[in-house]
């Protein structure tokens, strides 16, 4: 990576982090497996009551998955944080008896780490998921979860975001083995080389419109809220799109007021449980004039919306790991389509510091 | 109420609904005020472990303020309920042991309802925050604490959200009144009936851009969260400008990368907590090139924003009762400036039913 490198070069290593995302998977499942299943005894022989996550920015989209999963899947109830309780007002929540998952890139965000270390001490069991094992959050986690997601210099968080996903999945595992994910943990690697190669699709999807769009509306359901949360963030730091992120239950109550030609609807997902309710949004959408498009496995949505990339059909709970990768491809190729630059967000800095 | 009646009826139905709001927020503290306490000793007879807080639209705006509040004040974790994992996956989470508040102006949506329902069913204790005491959710939880906000038709909730803020605090007061907030709950009526009164200010503030603004990023931090999240909620619905709302640290973490010379940021709040923060953020703000405005009673936060409507300083976990009727007509003002018509969002009813 040169240092002070241009636009340009910014934008090839943000299309290289990208494509690597099948091999941080793979290395993550394999290289991190025994170890997570050691935290997973610890937290069963403590028995929590509840769970907090608490995360910043593209990590706090990983936290609202792991969020969906450790209340879906191991049926712990689970809160967001909110950091300033911690730092700012310090009248934080007791957190005896919690389970605490901290997740980040860069695991220093002054805010995250005092969360974490305020949780450790008052006795909760506190794990924290990062990729770079000698930061200040791993520090101050009495567990840690290690990324394998390699140097990621881009602004914008890519494959740290897909291995925070699959490192929460293989947490929540871990916790409740008896849920059977891990079949689908072990093809992670295998889909996201496959969602990997949707560009032909996407490239056709954006033909049309791309250049024009500077906002949409994003919606998902269930476990894909998370993933909508995150093309919303991607599209704004990679393509400049004033995107917003939705439950699609959400954009109903309200937002829904702004659609119509000038702003399309984008959706990802569905599964067996929460694919009507997106057919119902498209069509919903479509008659108040917003262009549809939707990154999904289901026929019948992908039919309902204007547009569609096909994802690969994989276990449910693991949609948003090959959405994410889609999503990233979508972002990216719609910057290529308006002539921003990718790579090089204006405002921001790799690492980010809130307190 | 003429059935059918047009956008400028409607319009001044809205503004009466805006203008009600000291007076409902007098009535609930005068009615209401007993009923809650009862509950607030229920709640400490049995000893929560954890909240939950579960909403739609506006009212999930006033469930975050519940979150803060309950975690804050009253030092119990808290997570907002994620719907669809009762209603679609039919996985929810173990909620014996837990206080699960429940907002919504109708009562009338089926998946708050069920959350309840299931919640209760578990052995939760269950407080529906209603409008409308015949409701389906009135008749789900186990404790109601009736708004008195009286019959509200505008699509946009306004005096409702307020009403709700109130009632929220009135319980949080009930369940810990140690923390002292029952002076200034006593005066909410006092302080709203002045924030209604800044209708120059907002004006003047306005007359500068708001005609070609149709985007801008809104952020508050601590308690004006919630404030951030409703004030873009009703810019969208009264004034169709796609807002959206922010933790002020959230927006440095990515969204940022948007901020320049199209995109104004808004920020709401300030307290002895929070102000620097603010002020801080209003300083990248600008020097991105954004315009930067305050709804604000911090006289440094007021100084460094290009433009600010001052606020009445008020307890400080009040702030957002106060924030929210200026935030009302703010959207208002700024609907009529560009010509949209605020009472009329299109593609809405004022009861939304999802699952």
């Amino acid at each position: 990576m040169p240092e002070g490198g241009g636009k340009v070069v910014k934008e090839s290593l943000l299309a290289r982090e990208i494509a690597e995302q099948a091999d941080v998977v793979g290395a993550l499942w394999r290289e991190e497996r025994q170890a997570v299943r050691a935290i997973g005894r610890e937290v069963r022989a403590r028995d929590p009551r509840l769970g907090v996550v608490v995360a910043r920015g593209t990590s706090d989209h990983a936290a609202t998955y792991g969020k969906y999963l450790l209340e879906g899947v191991a049926r712990l109830p689970v809160g967001m944080a909110a950091p300033s309780l911690f730092t700012l007002y310090q009248t934080p929540p007791r957190l005896d008896g919690a389970l605490v998952v901290a997740l980040s890139q860069s695991g220093a965000s002054p805010d995250v780490v005092e969360v974490v270390s305020a949780a450790r001490r008052q006795g909760a069991i506190t794990v924290a998921v990062v990729n770079d094992t000698a930061s200040p959050l791993a520090d101050a986690a009495e567990h840690v979860v290690f990324c394998h997601a390699g140097a990621e210099r881009s602004v914008a968080a890519t494959k740290s975001y897909t291995a925070q996903l699959l490192g929460v999945a293989m947490l929540v595992d871990a916790i409740a083995p008896e849920a059977g994910l891990a079949d689908g943990l072990a093809r992670a690697e295998e889909w996201v080389h496959t969602a990997q190669s949707r560009g032909a699709e996407i490239t056709a999807m954006l033909a049309d419109r791309a250049q024009e769009d500077t906002a949409c509306l994003v919606a998902g359901r269930g476990f894909q809220y998370a993933t909508a949360l995150e093309l919303a963030l991607k599209l704004k730091e990679m393509a400049q799109v004033l995107a917003e992120g939705y439950s699609a239950a959400d954009l109903r109550h309200g937002p829904l007021a702004l659609a119509g030609p000038s702003l399309p609807v984008l959706m990802v997902g569905g599964d067996g449980s929460t694919e009507r309710d997106l057919e119902a949004l498209a069509g919903q959408a479509r008659r108040l004039g917003s262009l549809t498009a939707a990154l999904t496995d289901r026929e019948a949505l992908a039919k309902a919306a204007d547009h569609a990339v096909p994802l690969p059909p994989v276990h449910e709970i693991l949609d948003p790991v090959v959405a994410a990768v889609a999503g990233q491809r979508l972002a990216y190729a719609w910057a290529r389509a308006r002539g921003v630059h990718p790579g090089d967000p204006p405002g921001l800095s790799k690492v980010t510091r809130t307190w």
